[in-house]
């Protein structure tokens, strides 16, 4: 009778391994694709960003607002201040630029999008704004966040040239 | 003889749900533990930001330095420039803080910390350089990243105020 036990053990200890290697088997297959949805990554992001420019330069500062993420928790620093929740960087953006004039033409350039994970990543780039009378310009540093209407900028750090 | 085989597979389920309801607990017990781990993060990265600090004020650029991570692929952003690798960096705060009346005294304040991952980390803050005739100040933007040194950082965005 006892030995009725060796093969119920061997079967048990089959069904393991299969199981053992299927979830490795997953993992493994999960890490192989990461280099293809970082260009997916890459690219959401960048068309995030191209979308805020085309808003920005038809005068429409809400549909460049829509780059950020309508959260009370997002953040906007430049020079020495820091803008904290979407509205407050939307009535920023709304006050500073309350003309076309001021708006100018907006271009960005020397993009680079490092993906720190599946649901965060971090881009720098530079802006220019070509207006009438001068032409401001500097580097950023954002980063996105996957949020459920998409990829969206949750931290904004911008720089001027001084 | 085929009755035998009803043990055999009640063996085989049995072990499989031990194994999976064990892969659950520790998943789990990873979840549970994370803000025990954020707060422990929080301590190690304001650590090094309290190092940078001691170093700057006793005129020690290369303990300042420390704390960034060693590598060619870190950036340093401020107004228009960015400087990249760990080196670069390191020269240019050689270069323009040549002595210790330029380097002043370094204080930082307002510093939040938001733990993205496990090894990553981003923190905003405030800078202030007390000097004799100045005292340039502005916002940072800092993400770190846990290397086999410890926590260091990989990315500055610096403004000031204008």
């Amino acid at each position: 009778m006892k030995r009725t036990f060796f093969p119920l053990i061997a079967a048990a200890l089959l069904v393991t391994c299969i199981l053992v290697s299927w979830g490795r088997a997953q993992i493994s297959h999960t890490t192989n694709q990461t280099s293809g949805r970082d260009a997916e990554i890459i690219a959401a992001v960048r068309a995030v960003l191209e979308a805020q420019k085309d808003a920005w330069n038809r005068g429409d500062i809400e549909g460049f607002m829509d780059g950020y993420e309508r959260s009370p928790n997002i953040v906007f620093l430049s020079g020495d201040n820091v803008s904290r929740g979407w509205q407050t960087v939307h009535d920023r953006y709304q006050k500073n630029y309350n003309s076309r004039e001021k708006m100018g033409t907006l271009e960005f350039s020397d993009l680079e999008v490092n993906v720190v994970s599946q649901d965060t990543a971090v881009m720098i780039g530079r802006w220019h704004l070509a207006r009438a009378n001068d032409e401001p310009h500097g580097r950023f540093t954002l980063i996105f966040r996957k949020t459920k209407q998409g990829w969206r900028i949750v931290h904004d750090h911008t720089s001027s040239a001084v």
